[in-house]
């Protein structure tokens, strides 16, 4: 296990706490960071869709798992007593019955049905459910469970910070891994490999652009095109330890900068010390977005947002953006990720993962440095 | 693009016939597999919860991209021309009124709700979709889009065998990678660098177990346990390329195997040696499942299954099981994987991917030798 069992007990017993505040009898989960967040249940084999997955969470007590039986061996390694299995995929009923019997007895049952959640199963099966249960309402569990992972227990910010250690060390390495000429795709797959020499576990993410002027596109795999002088090179990735992510980027230019470029990152950088001042306890998300955008002006990227919750999810409610008054809280990890446009569709995008603490918070992420670094 | 455009157009004919066919006016369609199936959009993204993506293939013409803004760029690049945006994550409406306006049109609208799909959007938003377009009755349309992306393109098989020669080759090197004493979780890390190095572009899977007698738990993450002479290694990897997995595992002995692993090694090799010979168009999955269960008996492992289908996902439907009687035609790439027994809860599992082809199929990966390699 990742994690000691006080950890898991303490998970369940705040969770519980608002659970009877909000008068759930029960959470029923079934997505990957929610059974993961309860069980220590961590596993790769979540890429294949099969299977669904079950754990309710019931007022009182420990956590129960409702899985297939191929899933029976890791889930017994965890805090949890009750794991209920079935053989799947099954021709007729995918666990259904099980869950049913398990939720009966439930007149409120909490489900992440909001903001930034799936349904990790089938919306039939689901829809059988609901007929089932005639005695049971369905209520969005989805701030709740959110707003309980965005504080994060010291064993998380170890972790975490682990990682943002080692993608700071890999990155630290650009000058001998990135070099003009090179095709793009080679030089992400040579970061992959720093990365895990690093100490990373696994580079579920890792997306990033390169041009002279910053780049229009942050989410496209990379192509065969050659690194040219003065391009700057963007790398962004989510790399992980214990199936925590960091999630940051850097960037890096291959001789001198143009001058809009070192103007922009400049920009960007006091725009990241302006987010820093403004992350205190108490503030909102709301708060430390219009500090950054004092800074950026009107000239954002096209991202929607200057950042976000970070942990077993590469990005975590809550956003850094108008409209999101989140108060953050000791405790709270986020990303701080101001963007700027450049030259017509080109920008720029920064980010930094760090803490909430009681003061300044805690860089987990080495700070880049003021001016662009050039390789 | 991964494709040409010619792939992505016959795709949507093929949809569309079976769409008429069926009396579907249009599919809506939202996860990550049936956006790229049908517009080439490929990214590492959908890493990210935060923002829901939407496509509707109408009866007739181009699919139509309802998607946050952000990706505005790179679908730009696909064969669409009806890419509509707005600026996500937002704080009232994620693209449903954008979407209510695309779907408003049609009576009759597949979604994926049925077996192996999950709803990659928030559940409130797609009741509140429902509650809008009170003319608008969604049906399932998991059977038809899994029935269209079983039967592969020669240009996906193309890449299919390519991941699946990278990864075999990587195997190829196990006696470099592996040897006692090492860690488990240090031989997974040098078997995915080698991956890497091979060709591969991402290793988004890669689970194992060793032990004397085999391992009761194929998805487990490694741990630190170091490998002991006369252990089974087992590493099952879904390595990609252009976003297509391979999807095998190899057994290696460190040292000499056990006789009781070399007896099931032997039989798993027959039972896939079955398997190969009963996978023959017309064929059902359930037809090939008793080919191998005549080999292997009643001790098969906890699995639940001897092979699935492969491509976009590391594991697609059918399944080979008693229940699925899913017919295979020419062009279905699919696994054969038998697992058995060898000593309490400990088993051996085996794997090999294969096309369906006029007569005997063709083997993507390089077969595993009758018997076990000792490195």
């Amino acid at each position: 296990m990742d994690f000691e069992t006080a950890e898991f007990e303490q998970r369940t017993i705040r969770a519980q706490e608002l659970m009877h505040a909000a008068g759930f009898d029960a959470l029923f989960l079934m997505s990957e960071p929610e059974v993961r967040y309860f069980t220590g249940f961590r596993t790769l084999f979540w890429q294949s869709p099969t299977r669904p997955w079950f754990v309710v969470v019931p007022a009182k007590g420990k956590p129960i798992a409702i899985i297939p039986a191929i899933g029976e061996p890791l889930m017994r390694t965890t805090w949890l007593d009750d794991v209920r299995c079935w053989s799947s995929p099954d021709a007729n009923d995918d666990g259904i019955a099980l869950l049913t019997s398990a939720l009966a007895e439930f007149s409120t049952v909490g489900v992440m049905m909001g903001r930034e959640s799936q349904l990790r199963m089938p919306l039939s099966d689901f829809q059988n459910l609901q007929s089932d249960l005639t005695g049971t309402r369905f209520v969005d569990a989805s701030p709740m469970v959110a707003g309980l992972r965005l504080i994060k227990s010291d064993a998380e910010i170890s972790i975490l910070s682990e990682i943002c250690t080692i993608a700071s060390n890999a990155f630290d390495q650009a000058g001998q891994l990135f070099h003009v000429g090179q095709p793009l795709n080679q030089a992400f797959k040579a970061f992959k490999i720093e990365l895990l020499k690093q100490g990373a576990e696994d580079v579920p993410y890792l997306v990033g652009g390169a041009g002279r002027l910053g780049y229009a596109d942050v989410i496209s795999p990379p192509d065969s095109r050659s690194l040219n002088e003065s391009d700057v090179l963007m790398l962004d990735t989510g790399a992980t330890l214990k199936g925590y992510f960091c999630d940051f980027d850097r960037n890096f230019c291959l001789g001198e900068p143009e001058d809009a470029v070192k103007q922009a990152h400049e920009t960007l950088w006091l725009a990241t010390e302006a987010g820093l001042n403004a992350a205190r306890p108490g503030a909102t998300c709301s708060d430390i977005f219009h500090a950054m955008r004092k800074i950026i002006g009107s000239e954002g990227g096209n991202v929607g947002r200057y950042g976000h919750g970070l942990g077993i999810q590469l990005t975590e409610t809550p956003s850094l953006i108008d409209w999101d008054v989140t108060v953050l809280r000791e405790g709270a990890v986020i990303t701080l990720e101001p963007s700027m446009n450049v030259s017509g569709g080109d920008m720029l995008v920064h980010e930094e993962n760090i803490v909430i603490r009681d003061g300044a918070p805690q860089l987990l992420t080495r700070r880049t440095p003021r001016q662009m670094p050039s390789i």
